[in-house]
Parts: structure tokens; sequence; C-alpha cells
């Protein structure tokens, strides 16, 4: 008899079947035993004769044929059952509870068990989802999906927090982003993407900073400004959030899809510090926890702070001519939190010759860059999402080593 | 006027268009001024006025209006033009002729630029196509897509040929491979893929390594053996191959698509050293070229090898029980070359403790990977095909750093 997922159940009642997985729980009932299997996708429910799977270790892989039952609830009745592989230790973690509260060390510690809890695996599942709404998006408006670099010759971008690679007789550097590439990149596709780990070697122990992470990246060509940037980005976050509506793991999470309106609130940066006070040349969390509740007021839980001042940007960054101290650079919020950071760049080589000489930065490391300046660029720009912060904020995490797993932080280098 | 895709063309004869792009080449025959546009997709012919763009750099954003003519070919006429933004240096390259012929070091320390000609993107094109047609086939079957960890904590896999890195006050080191990840994920999803880069510090100089690659990994839970293993590879492939047959760009480098046959030839690994002579515990760069003209006279541009010695491959491969110095692993070898490694792993606790005492390997740095068979897993394997090595054979490139778009090589950490 072919196994049967136990998504597919639903559509066997009447039938017999045989249905696999992992021995998620047994609860005895008033002279009943209720056998709780998992399998990858979901839970069966079977009601077996009294004491079986006694003996048997949660987390055993186990096989079940039974008779498919629609009412009062989905399950097998008149089942017989075998231990395909038995676990040989108790799981670490409480598996089998609806929820499982353990404190954040002890889920990280034992991710790889910790994982297979139905609220933990969910959160992945959606990660999956979103990745697959966010290049669905872009494959259908002509963009390349491209792969570039992790390890590159010189600490390029910013300079600071990267990690140092022993790479045979020299020194490299793991990539912080794929921005110079995917910049390049415009100027062989036009419009390209990247879904890819960066690194970052912040030594920061904050719940919202880990040191691997995944990248979102897109970049296009022949813009008139950062708002034609910005549509691509509402329009491409709409694909993921339908993506993850169509996922039975929001349910599983009890999460609250976001609102994103047609238009979404936008702020220009002095905007937002005239509303915030203060005269900070960037944004702390707690003002955009106030932006965010900003926005909520306005029925979004997105907002756009555009403009942001040109000193606290990359070097690649366009000013905006009509205010040439600010950018034409943007960060979108999400419930409160900084989700997306993107802009127009620069596109002319002497542009480039003068930020670089501006900033007091070498000009070598970046010779091969600035040859695509030098050979023809059409006005472009591009954004990054952070894929854990998504979920982070989508799902209301505490911590966003919760979205991620296997995190990396200044700590944790396993499992 | 919208701007009009290169690729749109077809469609608007008799309309009067804006195409926008690089200027490719410009071609003066017979008083005749041809000017090629190149964009993102393809290109377009206009004819213009005499003179036109001659003092103008090759790679200069031009905008054309013209109005689209479709015989003797489709092309633009009545045109005006402008540029939009002029290149400052001739380009390193030729990209306006029809082939690239240059040395490999000049398009490689070029490749900013020389990945702007229609046939070395084509190779990047058919690279997205490639990775497109690998999630879309484990998508529908199933499978979900993780992000693993690119540092770890120990050189787990193997132990030589690891790429170190300064991790805050630690040595962390990059990942040969999601392979330990990826069977973990199994306990969570039962089928797994991953698209993402590994890093090998092997200090080969051969025209089929380099340090860093595109991996496309699968693990697969609860199946019978190997035999499982291969058919899925065999399904992802004829859906890849599919995805890439509906792609333009096989038409600009004149490639010809693989033959896959229902049926790919199988030899075991003792059959096929018979075949070849000699003793070799493993197969060389000449044996896989002999078995691949084996397979072509077969009607194969495919061959599977199974039954690897256990002495050749690593601690997690599960040996056949019918001859225990063999293992239930294989390669698939396409034109003559390996593409892909897979096989059946181990899935008790057990045996796993038994390889690594056995391999005189210390059992510490595996604790939190060996807990997941301790914690109940089925039977599973995979596989992992090298996306560089697919477009390399698919497209007879003579070096793997031509199906790269910036490659890592022994001296090469730039561009």
């Amino acid at each position: 008899m072919e196994r049967v997922r136990s998504v597919e159940l639903a559509g066997k009642v009447g039938e017999r079947v045989r249905v696999a997985g992992w021995l998620h729980a047994v609860r005895r009932l008033g002279g009943m035993t209720f056998v709780v299997v998992r399998d990858g996708w979901g839970v069966v429910q079977a009601v077996t004769p009294a004491g079986m799977f006694e003996e048997v270790l949660a987390e055993s892989i186990v096989e079940l044929e039974g008779t498919v039952v629609g009412e009062p609830q989905l399950e097998l009745h008149g089942v017989t059952a075998r231990v395909l592989e038995p676990a040989v230790v108790q799981p670490p973690l409480p598996l089998g509870k609806k929820r499982l509260e353990r404190p954040l060390p002890a889920l990280l510690e034992h991710a790889v068990i910790a994982n297979r809890h139905p609220t933990r695996r969910a959160v992945f599942r959606l990660a999956a989802a979103a990745m697959r709404g966010f290049r669905r998006a872009l494959d259908a408006r002509g963009f390349t999906e491209i792969a570039s670099p992790k390890l590159v010759g010189s600490a390029t971008e910013g300079g600071a927090n990267v990690f140092a690679v022993r790479y045979f007789d020299r020194t490299a550097y793991l990539a912080q982003s794929p921005q110079l590439y995917k910049q390049v990149m415009v100027g062989v596709f036009e419009r390209v993407y990247e879904v890819g780990p960066v690194f970052r070697a912040e030594p920061h122990d904050t719940a919202r900073h880990i040191n691997q992470y995944t990248s979102l990246d897109v970049e296009l060509g022949f813009i008139a400004s950062h708002a034609d940037v910005m549509r691509v980005l509402v329009e491409v976050l709409r694909e993921m959030l339908g993506e993850l509506a169509a996922c039975p793991e929001l349910a599983v999470l009890g999460a609250r899809l976001p609102v994103l309106p047609e238009a979404v609130p936008e702020l220009h940066f002095t905007e937002a510090r005239e509303m915030l006070g203060g005269s900070e040349p960037d944004l702390s969390p707690e003002d955009e926890r106030a932006l965010g509740a900003w926005a909520a007021e306005r029925g979004s839980d997105f907002v756009f702070v555009i403009g942001y001042p040109m000193a606290k940007r990359p070097f690649y960054t366009h000013p905006d001519p009509e205010r040439p101290a600010h950018s034409r650079s943007f960060d979108l919020l999400f419930r409160g939190t900084e989700l997306v950071t993107g802009g127009q760049r620069l596109h002319r080589a002497a542009d480039y010759e003068a930020a670089i000489a501006a900033r007091g930065m070498t000009r070598e490391p970046f010779a091969q860059y600035l040859s695509a300046f030098a050979s023809g660029m059409p006005p472009h720009g591009g954004f990054a999402i952070g894929l854990e912060r998504l979920l982070m904020q989508l799902l209301g995490l505490p911590n966003i080593r919760l979205a991620t797993l296997f995190p990396r932080d200044l700590t944790r280098l396993s499992p």
C-alpha cells in the first residue's frame, strides 16, 4: 500500500491508508489511546488499541495502517502499527506539546530537534514561501537571478565589520552584501536579483541582529528615480504576501498578514525627524517604533522613509538633486522595524570618483567595479529585504534568532 | 512614449516605438549606418542617417525612436536618437563582435564588461533557468527550500580543504556543503532542498574546479534505497532541461540539449572498473570520459555509476548490505564528467557512532548532528548538482570559470 501524506488524508475518508512519520505524541484518555504521528507536512491522529507504543520513545519512526474517518474529526480507526526505526533517547524538548515554551537558549542549543515542532517548522516553511513569492514576482517582470561571489578581495563596502578569511596565501573577506555585483550586473541583464547569505561581523548582541542572514536583493536599470524602485518593491512584497496567504502555516502560528495599502504612507526623513523631535541624522529603533505606530494609525503596517541624509548612506548613494544633503534612498519599515533599505545609486564614473575621493576611500579596490560605470550604465537602483527580519515582524517573534534555522551570533557557531 | 524591450519588437511591426540600451555596434555599409542597440534581453538593429553616433563611444547608453519594420528583417527605420549617458572609455573588449574570442585571462580580468557580450550573458541566463527548473520540480514534489549556515564551528566533513574564518575571538570554517544540515532537516520537512554557495579550499588549478560554486542540494526521507534518490534526480533533471529548452539563449550559443533517456544507463563501480581496466578505487577524469563515450554509444548523454567503494566515500554513506565494501552511493556523469554525487545515508545513531569511530574521527564536533539520529530518522538520501559543471558540460565550455559570473580560484579574488 502506498504511503499517504498527512495533508492528503482529507481526500481519503472511508479508505484504508498507510501513513508514516515520527511518533509525535501518545495520549491516554479514558481507556483509549490516541497516537499522533507527525510527517513532513502535518500530523495524523489515530485511535489505537490500549497500550499501543507504550514502550516506544517519542520521535521514533512509525508506520500506521488504518481507515480514514472524517467525523467528528479527521482520524484513523482500526489501526495496525509498527515501529520502523526506534528513537534511542528521549527528545531534549517536549515536541508533543501544543506550544514549545522553552527559553531561547534551550531552543537554539537543541535547534536540530526543536525545529521539528509544528510551530517552529511553520516559521521556516513560511520563509520558503516568502522566497518563492519573491522569485516568482521578479521572474514575471523580466529579472534574472544571479549568484555572486561571497569571497571578496577587499573590504569594499563601508570597510568595518567584515569577516576575514585565510584564502591560500592571502586574506579574503566575506561579502557583506552583493551590492557592487548586482549593480555591475545591471550592465548585463538590466534587472537582476539574488537570494543568498550575507555576512556581517557586527559585534552586536541584540534581538534583531545576526551575523549571517538571507538577503533578498534586487537591482534594476533605466529608472527615473528611487520612486521606480519603491514601486517594484511594493509589487514584489504584495506577491510575497500573496504566497504567504496560501500557507496553512499562518494558521498554525495564528499570524495576521499585514496590510500593505495601495499607497504606502511615505515620510521624508526631515518630516519624520521633525515629528519625532531630536536632530540625529539617523533613526533609532525607538524612532522606528514611533513611525510604525504613526503608519498603523493610517491603516498601514508599512511606512517608507525617504531622503535619508547622505552622510549616513554608503558612497554609491544618489543624492537628491534638489536637496543634495539628502539622498534618493529609502527605508521601508514594517511594523516599526527597518525591513528594506534601497534607493537610486550613482551611475556616472565621475560621480563615483568624486564620492570615493570625498570619503577618503582608496580607489584601487574598486577599479573593476568602476570600469562598469566608465563603459556606460543607466540610472539604476535597487533594494534588499532581510528575510529573517520579515519573518520576525510578520510573526511577532521576540528575537530574530527564532526566524533563523541555525543562527550565527557572537557565541553561536553550532548547531 | 513607453520604452519597449528588444524581445517585444516582433509584436510591434508597423508601430513607432522607443527602445533604449547600450550602443552595441555601429556598422557603416555602402552609405548606410546600422546601429545596434543591446538591452537586457537582446539586440535591436536600426537603419539610421549616415554619421549617427560617429563620435560616441561603444557601450554608451542610448535611446532610439523609430518605426518597426518586419521585412527583410526586424529592424527600426526612420530613426531619431539621443545619447542618455555617454561611455567615457573604450570598452576593454570588442563587445560588438559576434564572437568574443579573447584568451581566458582577459575574459576573466574584464568579466564586469565581458559578461555583457550576448554569448557570455547567455550562459548566465541559462544558469538562472536551470535554478528555476530545479526549484520548480522540487516545489511540485512537496520539497521545502532551506537556508543553512555557511559558517560552521568545525571542519566536520572530511576535514581537509576548508577555508578558515576569523570569527570574533574564534576560528570558524566556510561550509563545504550543506550536507549535515540537509540531513538534519529531513527530520523536520522530510524533503528539502537548498541552492547556495559552497566553498572548497582545494589548491587545484584545473579547468573543472573553482573554490566557490553553486550547489543544488536535495535530501529526502522514507526511501527504500539509493534507487529512489536516483529516480527523483532524473525527474528533476528532466524538468531542468525542459526549462532550458524554452530559453532563446540556447540558440545564441548553438547548444544542443542532452539526451536523458527514460532509463539512464547504469553501471556498478566494479563493472565500470572491469571495463576500464586498472584497480583504483575511484574513477579518474580519463575513466569518466571513457564512460561518457560508452553511454553515448547507448544513446545517452548521462550514465550512473553506482556502488562506489565505501573507502572512497564520506562517513555518512550507507553501505550496500549485500556487498558491504561497496556503498549505496552513485555519481551521475554528464558527457563524461561527474555532475552529481548522491546516495543513501546512514540513518541509525549506532551506525554513525561506529562509522565515526572506525575512521578515527572525533565525535564531539558532531554531537548536535548525531542528536538528530538518536531522536528518530527515517532511511534517507540525497544528491548535489554542481550548477557550473552542468553549464560547462551543457555548453561545451573549455573551462568551468566560463560558467561562473566572477570565478574564485587560486589567484582570483577579483572582480
